[in-house]
């Protein structure tokens, strides 16, 4: 799962819709006043808003929050979103810097919320290809280490530092020429929500209102207490990992019985960070899933040892136990994906049909109703025109985007297949031909419902690559290549269409948007990567089952596409069925959820969720319900507090673990180990020990 | 160490007075409002306060507290001052009882102050007998598995739950009779202040009014939450205790070699407890301590190994560098307590002869100097007048009091003998003569300065009596019980008069007060013992070092008397040198501190609690340095809170882990052993175990 997944998970787009509608509404009344606060404040011009120090700012956030989200593709492969501590280490840097200039009087150029949103853009825009360049995904499953676990002998690819910063090169910058033609259609004339963006938005611009930046400075110096205490406890916790199962993270704390089928506390303040984000619903249903797989399913299946599967297998073979676990989650994901594309791709459609139909008279759109009430009245506010007004100001031709999206086609179709050779040039020219349509339909979802559906996409595109490729013509690599072209795409579009927004609601100007969707993506694409190979060099367990670093969506990823191109053949016994079940059970949850009603279905638990910790256990399950429990006790004592901070400790949290570990990786690679192992030892083997150790 | 010890550490009688006679002044304008507010309110008769819902409670209260004064006597040997706890826990408990009845309408006696006074001084002569009884020191003392480390094939006493009770029986009532006669003259006469007891009196006083009940009630509260926690988290941390060297208590937190000289924290919720409680100077005292024996001392004469002792002789062996450690610890012990003792004694007679000299005229009195600003006005105020008559409505006539002296007297020396025989009845003769004149001292000293020397009484009687009685007649068993039998008296009549200054500033009668500690005595005559049973039952390892429950002051008490019988002739080379030099360093360091008056005098640390690491190291101390430090970040947010509700949040950790003792030995007594074993390993022998344990 990525940082799309997550939305997909997050949020119930029937219930977002009816929370943006009213948090619209009371926007609606706030904003009256919003633009009249900032009335005297001059625009910059879109040159003025790119200034060297928000680059300078965003490239640090950047690497920051590139290292964030590897470790968490690496991890668990769910990533929350990071916008609001994006958003307040921002501000923070740059108020901080301009207050410095302030004082020693060199300041040249106030700190506008233009900056603000350019920095905000160019973090996105950058650490979003930490997620779509399948770091995690499809990248990693091409590798020998993941193939070695499938025990297919099927094409690999060894990774390289140069070959991979030239794929994101080619593939990154087609989302963005994709999605600028279509800003004018959907921020302006349909009025898109675009939640995201819109809260993004509200947070920017409360920052640059005087009581707002009060609240803000609040949130940084929580943000910054938890980013230490989180910083600290990932440093003293590596004191103690001088081993495998050495350290807290091997730490039994519900005892050895729990701890063999999955279930602890790993004392991981990400984790915990994460849990506090998330909503609650996520939360309980990755425990449920933990339960239901781990808990019940994977005991059950392992007493039919020797009758189901060979009792010979080692624990890592899919033909064993370790099938089950990853193709049940599969089929789990992919019954979640079908309903929801087709759920979306339908609203989608009809929303398309209503607004070209009905053009103002929009108030009848089935699921934008809310947004339409706003669009719908004839006469704009002070807000929209003032922001219609600035967002129309700054053009970026539209034979520029098209020029821009063909010549890019033309060079990735000339250089993708020197890259993976059974990536065939016919088969990019397909992909690009339909992308531009499926990157419009994501950033339309995306607008109405929050929900992007990225690795979805990409999933279509492995399956039907894969399928036309065949596994004697190298349909593994080419499936997985196509999926990372696709992702990119479609992910690209509806992050920067979000961007848009947030651009449009603080008169920030597209194009200097654009430049820093542009130079962002760059960074990304150097970043990124980098951040990648720190990992990869620092920590020779990688990708394997059971270590600190999993990468549990390689493994799904790779199995996928073994199953497009090679079928059903290679699974064990009664697997097939078993995924058909989950497959179906999958869709059946998903529809008693929409049918339930607002009021009941948020709490039906999300299958994405469920299935998650059926491959790696629910391990992190139990972190994230502390990291709800946490927030939900803190709710019921002072609620308003609990809102306020929440998000900024819950960021601290992440980001402080996160950050530790580049000094974790530095100190791997310089061969500095841990001097102390914190094992845990059943009674007998340690009496067994004490005699070895005494002797 | 003990509980007077503690106060010996805990108070500089300089300061002390200060704040004392502060609070003083303070308390009399208060106090002139305080039996004004209660004026209304009838005391009940002296009958009446003795209520059996008042016993109810202070037994069960007295099996609590007796289990944690046993506990601490068993590992490092301080005991703070649980008065605040036993006083809050007494009002919660009778207060829920009397709220119940209440609603059920069977209530027949409202909860005055004078019955939670009666269950204070209960549960402080019940619990006092966990100090005095000398379970942690001169009786386990007497014990073969203690004078196997100090290898001395001297007397030893096999330890049997039937002698003990009757031993504690025959001696502990002694100090009660002694004291009885005294009360009018150290209360009314001299009208001493009696810290601690003024303190109880303060707060069971502050219960009782409408404000101080709401108060106490916050305390209580927060008092029971930490008492949760802390029992969950002892329970939690048992799980991870299957052998020696497991679990929490031996996480090396500082690193592996800090760990090899006892520099950790041991995560124990009692002594972070216990260092909120004490004043920052004993824990700091006790942090140097550990720093220059285990951090300096200890690892430069083990380099001298071989040298100035045999590298042959094990690491527990008194001739090598376990003797250095134990040795050095008594003689600064002895330093301190030599020091003190003529310090208070001269004051003492000082005092006394000011006191009989000039009666009323006392404020040149020197050290009394602002308690007696309230005797020497002449005219009496309403409080003290309504107390001066009710303290001495209730009469215990003299001659009760000195005829049950003798009779008991009488008793002991028949009996007696035929515990230890190597006791001659001439040994208790000579003890009981001396005694009321130490007893009165005792009282006298600590009514002034609120300082306890109950241990360095005990002490001077195993110098002088095992030097009596000599090594060949059983000087080491005469010199152990000798200073049991002094002990007892002296600490219970300081202990006891504490509480008749409690009883008069609640008007509690002197006779309630009496039978209240008539019944508590005997309730501790027989608790400690069974509680101590318990342990010694439980734990295998108690008393060895190293172990969870070293019971240090049991071999200091050990070497004390053996010093005594046989002189400096088994000490190792340069011990005896290095024991001068510490003996002298802690007079100089007292002599220091008290010339350089309250300003500086309060940052010289404290050689008693200096030496207490030095035999059992420092993990202790690391514990309560970051109890203090959480108290002091408490009182630099919020003071007023920190004041009120730190000592309640102190007793909950002391006393939540204290009960968990209790299931443990339990468990232990059963035969259940813990799952895990919690392991700390270097990364080499962690290498090594893991092949050890894949092979």
């Amino acid at each position: 799962m990525g940082k799309n997944e997550r939305e997909e998970n997050g949020f119930d787009p029937e219930n977002h819709n009816q929370e943006e509608g009213e948090k619209k509404k009371h926007l609606k009344e706030e904003e009256l006043s919003v633009e009249r606060v900032f009335e005297n404040q001059e625009v910059p011009s879109w040159r003025e808003q790119l200034t060297v120090r928000a680059f300078v700012v965003s490239f640090a956030l950047s690497i920051l929050f590139s290292i964030i989200v590897m470790k968490l593709n690496l991890t668990i492969g769910i990533i929350p979103s990071l916008n609001v501590s994006a958003g307040l280490l921002g501000f923070f840097f740059v108020k901080t810097w301009t207050k410095l200039l302030h004082k020693s009087g060199l300041l040249r150029q106030p700190f506008t919320r233009q900056e603000n949103t350019v920095i905000q853009t160019c973090v996105v825009a950058s650490s979003g290809i930490a997620f779509s360049g399948g770091f995690g995904s499809y990248l990693f499953a091409m590798t020998e280490r993941i193939a070695k676990q499938s025990t297919d002998t099927l094409d690999v690819k060894k990774l390289s530092l140069g070959w991979i910063i030239g794929f994101l090169f080619i593939v990154s910058f087609l989302g963005l020429f994709s999605v600028v033609p279509l800003r004018k259609i959907m921020i302006i004339d349909f009025k898109l929500t675009y939640p995201s963006g819109t809260a993004t938005a509200h947070l920017i611009n409360s920052f640059h209102t005087p009581q707002g930046a009060k609240l803000a400075k609040k949130q940084v110096r929580e943000l910054g207490k938890f980013f230490t205490f989180s910083f600290l406890w990932g440093f003293f916790q590596w004191f103690y990992t001088a081993g495998d199962n050495c350290g807290f993270a091997s730490f039994p704390s519900l005892g050895l019985k729990a701890f063999d089928n999955k279930f602890f506390f790993d004392f991981s303040a990400t984790y915990v960070g994460v849990g506090m984000i998330c909503p609650y619903i996520v939360n309980i249903s990755v425990l449920l899933g933990g339960i239901i797989s781990w808990g019940l399913m994977w005991p059950l299946i392992e007493d039919r040892k020797g009758d189901w599967y060979s009792a010979d297998l080692g624990s890592g073979s899919f033909s064993g136990i370790q099938g089950y676990r990853v193709f049940i989650a599969i089929a789990m994901i992919l019954g979640d994906g079908l309903y929801n594309f087709i759920k979306v791709l339908s609203r989608t459609l009809l929303g398309l049909f209503h607004q070209l139909r009905y053009k103002d008279v929009s108030s009848e759109l089935p699921v934008a109703d809310h947004s339409s009430d706003v669009s719908s009245q004839s006469q704009l506010s002070f807000d929209d025109k003032r922001r219609t007004q600035l967002f129309l100001k700054d053009q970026i031709p539209i034979m520029f985007a098209v020029g821009g999206y063909v010549a890019i086609a033309a060079i990735s179709m000339a250089t993708l297949p020197h890259i993976f050779h059974q990536l065939k040039w016919y088969y990019i020219l397909v992909i690009y031909i339909f992308a531009p349509a499926l990157a419009f339909c994501n950033a339309y979802g995306c607008g109405l419902t929050d929900w992007s559906l990225a690795s979805t996409y990409g999933k279509l595109a492995i399956f039907t690559i894969g399928a036309w490729a065949g596994a004697a013509h190298g349909g593994v690599l080419a499936g997985l290549a196509a999926c990372g072209v696709m992702m990119n795409i479609v992910s690209t579009a509806s992050d920067l269409m979000q961007d848009f927004k947030t651009g449009y609601l603080t008169l920030a100007s597209p194009r200097s948007m654009f430049v820093s969707q542009i130079i962002g993506t760059a960074m990304g694409c150097v970043i990124s990567p980098c951040v990648f190979w720190l990992f990869y060099k620092a920590f020779d367990d990688l990708g394997q089952p059971g270590s600190q670093y999993p990468a549990p969506n390689a493994v799904v990823f790779r199995n996928m596409v073994l199953l497009g191109v090679k079928g059903f053949s290679s699974l064990p016994k009664n697997c097939l069925l078993l995924c058909y079940l989950f497959f179906g059970a999958a869709i059946v949850i998903n529809l008693i959820k929409d049918l339930a009603g607002k009021k009941w279905g948020r709490f039906i638990p999300l299958p994405m969720a469920m299935a998650i910790p059926f491959y790696i256990g629910s391990y992190f399950a139990i972190d994230m319900c502390l990291g709800s429990l946490i927030l939900f006790v803190w709710e019921k004592i002072n609620k308003a507090k609990a809102d306020a901070l929440g998000p900024a400790v819950a960021s601290g949290l992440i980001c402080g673990d996160g950050i530790w570990t580049l000094p974790a990786s530095i100190l791997a690679l310089a061969g500095v180990k841990p001097p102390i192992c914190m094992k845990f030892l059943s009674r007998g083997n340690n009496a067994k020990v004490d005699k070895f150790l005494g002797s």
